[in-house]
């Protein structure tokens, strides 16, 4: 019989950037299934979450410049500017890494590449605490 | 006892730019669980689908301008050129916003965040009404 | 009654670009539902994938082009450096183009559109065969 879980997860807040989120997902989750799927979803329109390198913070730094290159603040063709230069980009940043993530579970436990982890993709300069609803599939 | 319900959902024609279509996906559901996932899909290759601002214009506006920043029309470097100027940059966008989206369901509807909404990002100057297929996961 | 089966997918060694691997992920699912959800998760994070045109081989050569213009190697901004120039870029357009893709099951097969393919995006020079995990909701 297949069952499915939703938990909430209250992230605490992080500065703008890149961050390795998978052990607070890991400890989120009060049971692990023997195989399934896990669903990331973030519900907020100015950060996101993608799966990407989890051992050098150099990668996590470089994610940052080149975004930022990508998508520039102060563009003169923006005109949803009232909250900031940091939030239009942020809307389309948030779009090119996605609202969600999802990954394999086998062995209890997530099912992930050896160099793979989780990202919270924080593009304003300050936010408060995002939310992450986790849905598990078994 | 768990059910999947596929739906399709023939879009009406839009625009070339980024439409809400939230309303279309709600209205489309016959029945929401109580507690699930939605996994909606895109059968097109030059539009795609993502998930972000709900409440103001003017960023779709600014997602159209950044996106056509870009992925240019007529880049030299182009060999796929049949079709028109706008079908090359339609398969690269479409591939950056992606062609799903997912997100999960509770209390009988979508589990969306305040500002939150499902956009089709229709890249073609002249395209027919999308097909798109709902799946609902209780 | 719902089950999950999940399958390993090693794919051959592909030469860096964008590669059509629909035919190998049929092939390697042993039985279809008769309606579910596949997930394609890829292990890796310098490799990703992404649904688009399956007919024109034109197509998969432009999409090698323009990641290249938008995430180009030698940024003199990149501070991961150490696994060559290729491999910075590889990170980068893995998150723009995602980990997983994933698509409706109908009829004992991928309910996909009629131009639709999925791709194996790979982004290193030489990179040995992928491995995916493929999951079939039903």
């Amino acid at each position: 019989m297949q069952v499915i879980r939703q938990t909430n997860l209250q992230l605490p807040a992080f500065k703008r950037g890149f961050h390795l989120i998978t052990p607070f997902i890991e400890a989120a989750i009060p049971e692990w299934p023997d195989r399934g799927l896990l669903h990331v979803f973030i519900l907020h329109t100015s950060a996101g979450l993608t799966i990407n390198e989890n051992a050098d913070p150099s990668v996590l730094h470089d994610y940052e410049h080149v975004f930022n290159r990508l998508v520039p603040e102060n563009d003169p063709g923006y005109t949803h500017t009232d909250e900031g230069p940091d939030d239009m980009p942020a809307h389309i940043k948030a779009t090119l890494v996605g609202s969600s993530v999802s990954c394999p579970i086998a062995d209890r436990g997530l099912l992930l590449g050896t160099w793979q982890g989780i990202y919270l993709c924080e593009f304003r300069n300050r936010a408060a605490g995002r939310k992450l609803v986790l849905s598990v599939w078994s």
